[in-house]
C-alpha cells in the first residue's frame, strides 16, 4: 500500500493518473478527501500493488503527481476465491463474478463491461440489465 | 439545479449515469458523500442543466438511479466570457481555454483532451505537457 | 430545505438530533462533512421538511444543536408514485417499496425493517434476505 | 485493523453491518467516503479489533458486505486509563467517563446512554443534559 | 449564497482565498469535497454574503480562484439574538458568545481568540480553558 | 504515523491542535471526515512524525484532543531530494521548491509564503504571482 498527500491537485491530472496506474498493473487506486493545514483541502492518494511493484509505482507517483514524498506500508490480504459464470437475462447473456469462501458462494456481482454492452445492444438502461442479472443468478 | 439523495448506490451504475447525463447535455454533474440516518453512507447527486431541460433530467434520474424523488432549485449563473487559443510547447501545440471578465483575461486552463493527445504522441506524462502549456501562454 | 453549518459538533448530540427530527416528521435529515476556516472540520446539516413545518424545525435546530443561525430555501420536489408489495423468498415474505413513473415501475427496494425481521427469524444475514427479495420480485 | 473498499454499497446493509460488528466485539467500526475509478463513489470500511479476532471479523466482512477481499494491518495502541464516575446535575445523576494519563485526568466525557435517559425523564434536550454534566464535573 | 465547483484547486490559493473573503466581509466561507467526472476530485466552494455584496464576491471568486462560473441563490436566514458576556475561570476571564431564542439562552460558546489568549498566558492547553469557560458559565 | 478517531470534536480546538503539532515538529498533520456508529460524524486525525517523536505526539493527542486512545503504525517513506531556487517574475522574486528523482527535476512548487509576500507588496492576487512563478521557472 502506497500513500501520498496531495495539496496541489489538478483534478484532471489526478484522474488521468488513476487510469494509468490501473493500466500499469496496480491492484486498486483510490483517493480520499482530506483537510490539511491552513484551510487547504487535499487528497490522500492510495495505490494498492504487489510488494514487488512498490518501487515502480512509488516512482510513478513521484513523477506524475505533484507530491514530494510517498509512504509505504505492508498489508496482508485475504481474498475470496473468484470465478466467472454466465447468466441469461431477457436482454442477453451477462458475465457474473462469483466469490467463494470455504467453497460456498458469498458474493455475486454482474460485470460492469458485460452489463454495459448488453444495455447498449438492447437499448435499455444499465440499471435494468444489472437488476436482471442479479435476479437471473 | 437538480438534487437527489442516494442511499443504495451501486457505484458502477452511478459512474455510468454521470457520463450519460453529460452526453445528454447536462452542464455539470457531480456527487458529494453525505451521511444519512442509521449509519448509512449516501451520495448527494447534483445535475446542473438549463431550466428547459429540468424535466428531461429529472426523469433520467428517476429512471436510471435508485431514487424515489428529485429536488429542483433555480440558480442564477454568472460566467466568464470563454475563448480558445493555441499555444506552442516543445511537445506540440496545445489548446488553452481563456476566461475573460470585463475584457481582461482572468483564467487560462489547458484543455485536458488536447494535453492528453500531445502527451501520448510525445510519450511524456500529462503533467509535463500541462505545465509546459501553462508556461507557454 | 433548512441548512446550518456546525463547527462545534458533539457527534452524539448530532446523531441523536437526526433521529429526533425524523421522529418529529422531517422528510429527510442528512449531513455532509465540510471544511471551515482555520483548519476546522465542520458539518453541514440539512433538514428537508414540508414548508409548513419550516418554523418548527428551524427552532428545533437552534435549540438542540450548537448553531447560531439557520438558512432556509424553497425547493420543488418531483416524486415517483409509491406502492408497497409483498414478495415470497425462501426465508419468508418481504415487503418491497415500488416506485412508478407514468404507470411504469422504475424502482423496487426491499424494505429494511421487513428484511431485518426475516433475517433475524431465519438466522441468515441481512444481505442474503435483501438479495433474495430482489430476485423474487 | 481490517480494511476493505466497497463500491457496491447498499447503505442499509452497511449500516446494519456496523451495528452487528460492534455487538460481536469489534473495538470500533467506521467508514470513510472514497473515490474510486470511473466516477464511482466508494466507502472504505475499517474494523478495529483484537488481533485474535481478526479472522472472525475478516470472514464477517467477506460474508456480510459486498467485498471480494480484506486487508489486514497490525497497529499498536496506546490508551488512557479509563474510569467511570457519577456527577449530579439539576436533571439527575449522569455517568461520566474519565481518562487518565500518568494519574492525571485529561478527558471527561458524559456517557451518551446515561445522558439520554436523564433527558427523556426530565423532558429536556440531550444537549442541555450534556452541558450540565460537563459543568457539574 | 454563492457557489462554484473547482476542479483545478491549488489548495494554498484556496486556503488564502477563504481568509481574504472573510476579511472582505463574507458572512461565512466553506468548502466541501465533491467528486466530478473522470475520477476528478473537486471542491464545492460556498460563500455566504449579504445580497448587496453578491456582485463583489462573485467577481472575487472569478478573479482569484480557477473557476469559469459562479452560481447564485437567495436564502432566507433566521438567527439567534447574539450577546457577549464574560465569565471568570481559574486561568483568567473569557468572553462567551450567547445566543437567545424568544429571550431564552439556547447557545453559549466561549470565544476562540479569547480562550487562546488566556491559554497562552496561563500556559495551559486551549482545551482546558475552553472546558473551564463552559463550566464557569 | 499516529491516528485517532474523534467523535466529539470542537473544531476550534482541533484547528488549533493542527497548528501546535506542526510547530512542535510533526512532519504533517491532516484529518479526514469519517462516519461512526449511530449517525455520528467523526474525524480521523493523522499525525506523521519521526518514530523517535511518536511518544511525544501520542501524549499531545491524548492531552489536547478529546480522544481516549491513539493508534501507531510504522511507515517507510521515500522522498524526492529537495532544493530551493529563486525565479524572477514581473512582480518580484519568488522562491520555488524543486524535487529531484535520480538527478532529474520532477516537481517545482512556488513557496506559499514567498508568493504571498510578493502578492501583498505588488497588490495583485496570490493566483497571479503563483502562475507567474510557474511560468518563470
Amino acid at each position: 500500500m502506497l500513500e501520498t498527500n496531495l495539496d496541489d491537485i489538478n483534478a484532471e491530472i489526478l484522474g488521468n493518473f488513476v487510469e494509468r496506474a490501473l493500466t500499469a498493473g496496480a491492484l486498486d487506486v483510490f483517493h480520499t478527501p482530506i483537510q490539511m493545514k491552513k484551510n487547504r483541502p487535499g487528497v490522500l492518494l492510495t495505490v494498492l500493488c504487489a510488494s514487488s511493484d512498490a518501487d515502480k509505482f512509488s516512482e510513478m507517483i513521484l513523477r506524475e503527481t505533484s507530491t514530494f514524498g510517498v509512504r509505504r506500508q505492508l498489508t496482508e490480504r485475504r481474498k475470496l476465491r473468484r470465478e466467472f459464470t454466465t447468466v441469461k437475462t431477457s436482454f442477453g447473456e451477462v458475465t457474473v463474478k462469483i466469490g467463494k469462501l470455504d467453497g460456498k458462494i458469498v458474493q455475486a456481482a454482474p460485470e460492469f463491461e458485460s452489463c454495459r454492452k448488453v444495455a447498449d445492444t438492447a437499448k435499455v438502461s444499465l440499471k435494468e440489465v444489472y437488476e436482471a442479472a442479479l435476479k437471473a443468478r
